[in-house]
């Protein structure tokens, strides 16, 4: 098992590194966080600690990397396993709260970032379309995993909050940028106190990016992707 | 927890549903395998119990679906906890042996489809040429997670022996149809002793695809996905 100093690297405004951060936050485990400036380009240590995507966030446990923010959330679970645990002890809760965070990961945000970088209306609103069918998944989803309770881990914040929760800064510039409201009283009730439950909580509100500074930020980052996007 | 009757949907030449069977031979469960026959469209019993991807594998657990084929091996490992484990009990090396499943899915098996459908010369050999890179880093990793023994688990097959090993069948393919090797000797000595000791393993055998019988699919195979490709 792996001992020593932690790290992360990362940067503010990924809510990969987030996820990181508020497991560790969880643990109570101390660590330094090491901001990638990406103006700079990145880091000798990034390239070293993960050679085969070369992406935050990396958590560092004394010498040894660990890649990939699911796998970060399960090590730091795995590593540190005294209470509160983050993953559900059930093995089917598990396997469901694994299902719905790969699901968002690989199919609801894609969804977010077409919205951001569409330039034409047509793709605009098909990712719109697709963000409220996750968003109406979600809403079902909570119903079930939360069993009555605050967050989708139960009592506690729980895997898939955490997950979730880490988009939902780039979930309401989407909301601001496009002057529509995707998680509401209407139509996802669960989810609007459960967002505001989630970003008030201990573990997460110092990591949350402030609002208007990642709005600020994805005026100007989303641009620069469609730029490049078109230039492929 | 659930409990009852396993069933695993499937069809026999899906790598991912391979990786469901291997794991219950590994852990003694007796399933019931219901063919998926995709001539016949999807089942009413595939469509309700893996309503967001509509994909096998589903394993069935007394009424409880559990889908995607990494969380369904977790979840047998956790269902049935008795020895041999799948998951390795180190944190750092579960870790690891997600990372090397997850790059295999994401990264490096798409590479291995390209290569099928891919209809001109330059697309193939790019596509080949991601194949060896991926099978130059397994070769590594294998050096790094065996420790000198027959499996990236060690003594036994374990998780990432699994997900890799699952993908033995299209990998002969691809070599066969595009007469190469890619895994050998020369290039990687490691992998080719362990793909033997894979194949050849009591929870593997029954479930390997015949060889001969998974060639002529894909030859009927690529052609078809490959015509779809050229009608979106």
């Amino acid at each position: 098992m792996a001992t020593g100093e932690v790290k992360v690297l990362g940067s503010w405004s990924s809510p990969y590194v987030m996820r990181a951060r508020i497991a560790l936050h969880i643990k109570s485990v101390n660590y330094k966080f090491i901001e990638e400036k990406l103006s700079e380009g990145k880091s000798e240590l990034l390239l070293k600690s993960n050679p085969v995507y070369k992406k935050i966030p990396v958590l560092i446990h004394g010498d040894k990397p660990v890649n990939e923010s699911l796998i970060i959330i399960q090590y730091i679970d795995d590593t540190w396993p005294s209470a509160p645990s983050i993953l559900p002890s059930d093995p089917y809760e598990r396997a469901v709260a694994r299902f719905w965070a790969a699901y968002l990961d690989e199919k609801w945000f894609p969804s977010v970032t077409s919205v951001g970088i569409a330039d034409e209306e047509e793709a605009k609103k098909a990712g719109i379309s697709q963000m409220e069918e996750g968003l109406a998944l979600m809403e079902e989803a909570f119903g079930k995993c939360s069993k009555g309770k605050g967050f989708f881990g139960g009592d506690e914040i729980g895997f898939l909050d955490i997950a979730f929760g880490s988009f939902l800064g780039w979930l309401r510039v989407t909301e601001k940028i496009n002057g529509i409201g995707l998680i509401d009283e209407a139509k996802t009730p669960a989810l609007v106190s459960w967002a505001e439950r989630f970003c008030s909580h201990a573990a997460v509100k110092d990591v949350m990016p402030d609002f208007d500074k990642l709005t600020e930020f994805g005026k100007m980052l989303f641009p620069k992707i469609r730029a490049l996007a078109g230039t492929r």
